[in-house]
């Protein structure tokens, strides 16, 4: 370790002082952490040009203040117990304040994107979920106590056994090789041709959507989305300034008729939409509705962006195909990840679309990161090679098919009537509605007090509403845990419409004396 | 393998048929490509809902055809002799047509960020570049034979056995915490004093500027850059439609008094810098320089944008502090990466700064990809506290500054005169200035005839200029072939040179005809 600073040799201060301050300092803020060696006193002697024995005193300042502790034949370290996290560190004037905004005001240099609010995604949930005995039906995630991780060991050391060199240097911006070649095999099974040259891969379907939306949006385009939506996307659409032209979810899939009204008046740059097991809701639009999208997709000439995050975690019912398998004007853009087949912490996703659209797609992903890491799109290729993807998808399956049947079998079982709830042949997540007048927002810190939380509504809706409905992720919730899970909510609930009926009838009460 | 195809029963072609079609369409399409595994035909018959000996019929007629070879108790699979690659593939009429770009018009569609035009770094290079006698001084990259390919396997292992569980899961959208505490500690050598929380992990300096780019420029904004540049910076900006403010190189870095000049007419967002073994010159700003920077941004609070890519890459003179490490009023804005002092495949680098700053950066990140993936995070983190990290920079310093003196020592003695060149004291490459009126772009194709690469100046340079210039890279050619490639370099140049005084000499002779 290095310690960059001078020393002023004009100083009334002696050296020593002068060194011990500085690194008092740094213990103090925390840049010099409980247990960090210092540097031997004959090696920072000479980074400070000065004598070993100015070193030694300053040590010694700093072990009689407790600061630091010295272990014989060891050396000096930092001490564990010193420095109380909450102490306000004292500056001397001229220090750089790594912690503060400093002298700039920064609120007039930022852009339009810089002056974004901060999704408020997780905003009040927070406090419940870190309660160890919480029941969190928020993620829709994978459960990663079925992560074959050391089987994803041993390709991740075969891949750099075998090619180490090159997955280490610089390597193609548009993906592994290898990896592509997988993928348009694999893409066969929902009926896409993809050959390798329009497969572009991306650091996971967030990625992916960033980079459409930076080669398709302007300021003041505009995109369809579907009513309600993931809100990564949306926040991405925002972010480019997009208007947001909401169509509401029908029991199958987008409704159709007021696409058609929008595109008779506007000219959306692409429909975003998420046809197989939509998040939040768990539909899966028809094959019929599959046409007909297609069909206005290409009267009016608009590209569809079909994000197929969860598509392989089909539970019952027929393989339909993507929308990109039934596509033969060539207008989907496919965007498919990794993340919930195996494992988010990849960051592995992929583009599938036009030439003409993968050219440009390619250039925005060279300028925002140059190229996704070649190491891990290795591994996961002879992971797939292997066929361990396909076994683990089918464990999955099973195993996610199952707790969503737990969780339909304890919500019919409990929740009071007047609640609905979709029931998704797939994917990771269904949607429950409260009966009026009940809000989910309401209804979140009651829930987290009881010991279960959710995600509202309202985050997912782009144009309001939403208020009654709250989405409930099955995948990551041990089978052990739902119907426990189910019964607190269902509790809550109960509650709530109990209270609503009590003052209401209060109310009413109060409502039938005579006016007179 | 499953095939997402449907079957038209109406139709007057028998089922078998309309498989092999199918299977040949996609064999010749490359979508199936040699030695890939057909499904079973029971598994087939299945998925198609026909009788197997439709599947053996279809699969005996491809055999027929010698598009597939079966095996013996194995199965059958795509032939390798079968398909020339440069086959048409003959499409039926309605087949999706993923390789072309279908019935949209796309060029109608695209933001203006999706009509930037490639960037044109290589083009021309390539074919030199993939000639294996070529000796390449482009790249400023490591030298991949010195990569610590198993140490480096090793730490992967040993994180994902800790924490593979973690890992592989969403994880911590600002970096995994224990890499960002170690980068607190390492930072201290330059002077940075960097808290965990001013600390955001991203995928390499190339996505910390762009992060930068999105939370700072709106089109029409400007930003002061160096002349020349480094051209992937130059990419993003242009691509926010920014103006790019360009400032002279001098001998001690860039220009103030040109700085000034401007900053006293226009208020740009940022000034975007390599102080320290700049690229492409190698020219470091010195210690006076550095003050005045920070003098001139704070009095016009300016924030600067420190790119210190390679600045742990000294081999001699004086350890400067980085301008962050200097910064009393937390003005600068610091970029960092592993690319350079040990693997540009692990695509990571951190961004520290004022804490309004990585606020906006966090969000950034979150749109843009969510975050960067924790698995390598976690390894590289163990692969710095084993100390490894310090002992590999040490031997590539000594390694790359031998390559260094050996480029600097040949060009001294096979360059004719009237070539210069900059004498850098770290990282990967200096520049070289051709005499009047050569110019780069026109030696690049008579070198790489000869066996012999550069990037030529004028890719570097934001506003015009460099035609006399090119870089070359020292660190990733090996110490035997920098003489070998210096010989050949100066005897193209020789030859430009002559060839041009015999044009001259001969136009002179017309011109020394007697007027009448």
């Amino acid at each position: 370790m290095e310690l960059g600073f001078r020393l002023d040799r004009g100083s009334f201060q002696p050296l020593y002082v002068q060194i011990k301050e500085h690194l008092r300092r740094l213990i103090e803020k925390r840049l010099l952490l409980p247990g960090v060696k210092l540097p031997p006193s004959r090696d920072l002697a000479l980074q400070l040009q000065v004598t070993r024995s100015t070193i030694n005193s300053a040590y010694n300042a700093l072990l009689a203040e407790g600061l630091v502790v010295s272990e014989v034949g060891r050396g000096t370290f930092v001490s564990g117990k010193a420095v109380p996290v909450s102490a306000p560190a004292r500056e001397p004037r001229d220090a750089p304040e790594s912690d503060s905004a400093g002298f700039m005001d920064w609120s007039q240099q930022f852009s339009r994107l810089g002056r974004l609010p901060e999704p408020s995604f997780w905003q009040g949930v927070e406090p419940y979920v870190l309660r160890p005995q919480t029941i969190s039906f928020i993620g829709g995630v994978p459960d990663s106590a079925l992560f074959p991780i050391d089987l994803f060991r041993r390709v991740l050391n075969t891949a750099l056994k075998k090619e180490g060199k090159a997955l280490l240097q610089y390597g193609n911006a548009s993906g592994y090789p290898p990896l592509k070649r997988y993928l348009s095999t694999y893409l066969l099974s929902l009926g896409i041709e993809a050959s390798e040259r329009s497969i572009l891969i991306v650091n996971g379907s967030q990625q992916g959507l960033d980079l459409l939306a930076r080669v398709f949006l302007d300021p003041g385009d505009s995109v369809v989305v579907e009513n309600p939506s993931y809100p990564g996307a949306l926040d991405i659409f925002r972010s480019s300034r997009a208007e947001l032209l909401p169509v509401p979810m029908g029991e199958d899939g987008l409704n159709r008729e007021s696409l058609r009204r929008i595109l008779q008046r506007q000219r959306p740059k692409f429909i975003y939409t998420m046809p197989t097991f939509h998040n939040p809701t768990g539909i899966t639009l028809s094959a019929d509705g599959r046409r007909e999208l297609l069909d206005l997709a290409g009267q009016y000439q608009v590209p569809i962006v079909e994000d197929d995050y969860d598509g392989e975690l089909r539970y019952e019912g027929p393989r339909l195909l993507a929308l990109k398998g039934l596509d033969t004007s060539n207008l989907v853009i496919y965007t498919g990840t990794f993340s919930k087949i195996l494992f988010p912490g990849l960051r592995l996703g992929w583009i599938v679309g036009a030439e003409p659209v993968m050219e440009r797609l390619l250039v925005a992903k060279q300028i925002s990161d140059l190229q996704t890491s070649p190491v891990l799109q290795a591994a996961l290729f002879h992971f797939c090679r292997q066929g361990q993807l396909q076994k683990h998808m089918e464990r999955i399956r099973k195993e996610y098919r199952g707790r969503r049947d737990l969780l339909l079998e304890s919500l019919k079982k409990h929740m009071p009537s007047g609640v609905s709830w979709t029931r998704p042949s797939g994917g990771l997540s269904l949607m429950l509605r409260l009966p009026e007048p009940l809000s989910s927002l309401e209804l979140l810190p009651k829930a987290g007090e009881e010991g279960v939380v959710f995600l509202p509504g309202p985050i997912f809706f782009a144009a309001g509403g939403g208020e009654r409905d709250l989405r409930l992720s099955f995948s990551a919730v041990p089978a052990g845990r739902i119907e426990e899970g189910v019964r607190r909510l269902s509790r809550v609930v109960r509650r709530m419409i109990s209270d609503y009926r009590h003052k209401t009838a209060k109310t009413q009460a109060r409502e039938r004396t005579p006016v007179l």
